[in-house]
């Protein structure tokens, strides 16, 4: 606890599963504030803006958390857009995504086209048809998007091949937890359709881009060694704390098991591991028990 | 013109243009069968099947084409699950594609879902909902399919990932011409999906595969140093030729211009090139001009 001024959560998994809340975590939450620590809760589900969010954790009783601790994969896109100084080329951003993408873009004052609105879009495809794109284009931005289609897929890649946009991922997750009761296909998807049109990479702003500690480090001055990525993937958020020089703690409370964690086979890992984030004032350091 | 027994075409931009056949090509291609030529008519468009294939050709006045000379990636995948004795599995096959693969499928006798049929089904995302999939799925085959959507790409990323269904791609061409006025996103953007949501590379039985020079060596007997594959692409065709040891003639009546193919930066030679396939008779050495 000495070590650390800053914990960054995953939020599935860590603070909830699905939409239930884990038991006890208001409780923690308020000692480690009580404690003088400042707390993030980080999420690359892009379908809701920070302000969606906040209306996530009010219902679930953590109506103390403020948007300005949510830092979804939605608001990274928005925050990538605001380092790079989009707003000054005068240009539009297309938008494969769904409504936490476009709240993000207006708070920050950059238009956009796609999105919710083309959810049912159809190209002219008959003889001689094409489809019309906004020449002013300067960036694609492609979140998780239940309504993907050929049209919004076709729109990106006139965008990005003809017209020289950028080509913004919020996240590449393979499966997202959209209901409890199996795995869904993720962003990977939406972001693999643009991908395999274009053959461009795209960049990265959700976990494990280092964007957000770099946002973190120049907005709040923190020192790196002193936050500490709390989560329950060690593909994702330990390997994330340890590739960006944090410390970092497995909970699990989520898809990780002690005996996965413990295994000769995993090469990831943590500095601590903990059953829940309840146990954070007496976590075990992983090498006493591996 | 003696050292080659079988004729490869691509179609588009060697044989038509889009919606225009090229001038002179039905008296080249009967001048090719009188002096006893084996002729084959290949395309990665899966939209069609073998018979819908020849309702094109029939349509542009080469009536003289059987269905058996046309190899679309419709059929190399029906061919493929021939080859892999699918059908004694008694398995199905989850189509993402239009209704060329499903007609293919019909064809050898093994069932089929999704495809059209899935065109606006839509997954019950509410609390707990789930996609409830066929479990005798045994395969996926991915297709250009302009009614992509998400139900069929969860469709896919559950066969395959928690059924371990086997993933067939008809080709990964990244753009596709829907149409003369624009280039479309081609079947890359339905097959890089499910390669996001799956983390898995599929088999694919299209160019530049050699699936199709397998088939033809075993079914006709042919020696592949005597066949000829003819292209308007470098990269596709040309290249499919010399990766499978057969001849090569690029021809420029489609996207490669005599500048292109005789750049510096263009490492991939044909053996033969033509302005388009009515000089067939008295083809250019590439080395003599080169």
């Amino acid at each position: 606890m000495d070590q650390v001024d800053v914990f960054i959560f995953d939020c599935d998994g860590v603070i909830w599963r699905g939409d239930s809340l884990i038991d006890g975590i208001p409780d923690t939450l308020e000692k480690l504030r009580a404690a003088g620590k400042r707390l993030f809760f980080v999420t690359n589900n892009s379908t809701k803006s920070r302000k969606g969010y906040k209306k996530k954790f009010d219902s679930l009783g953590l109506s103390n958390v403020p948007a300005e601790e949510i830092f979804s994969s939605s608001f990274a896109a928005a925050a990538y857009l605001e380092k790079t100084q989009f707003a000054a080329t005068n240009k539009k951003v297309y938008v494969i995504g769904e409504v936490g993408i476009c709240e993000e873009l207006d708070l920050i004052g950059v238009p956009y086209l796609g999105g919710p609105a083309d959810k049912d879009s159809v190209a002219d495809m008959g003889p001689g048809g094409m489809l019309h794109v906004d020449e002013s284009v300067g960036a694609v931005v492609v979140g998780f998007d239940r309504h993907v289609n050929y049209y919004k897929i076709q729109y990106a890649q006139l965008c990005i091949n003809e017209l020289g946009a950028e080509f913004i991922a919020t996240n590449l997750d393979a499966v997202t937890h959209l209901t409890d009761a199996q795995e869904w296909a993720g962003n990977g998807s939406m972001v693999g359709a643009i991908k395999g049109c274009t053959g461009k990479e795209p960049t990265v702003v959700g976990k494990p881009s280092p964007l957000m500690i770099d946002y973190m480090e120049q907005k709040f001055g923190f020192d790196r060694s002193r936050i500490c990525m709390v989560g329950d993937r060690l593909d994702t958020d330990v390997l994330f704390g340890k590739d960006n020089g944090l410390k970092s703690l497995l909970v699990l409370s989520g898809v990780t098991s002690e005996e996965k964690l413990l295994s000769p086979d995993n090469k990831i890992k943590p500095d601590y591991y903990a059953e829940t984030i309840n146990d954070f004032f007496s976590p075990v350091p992983a090498e006493s028990k591996a």
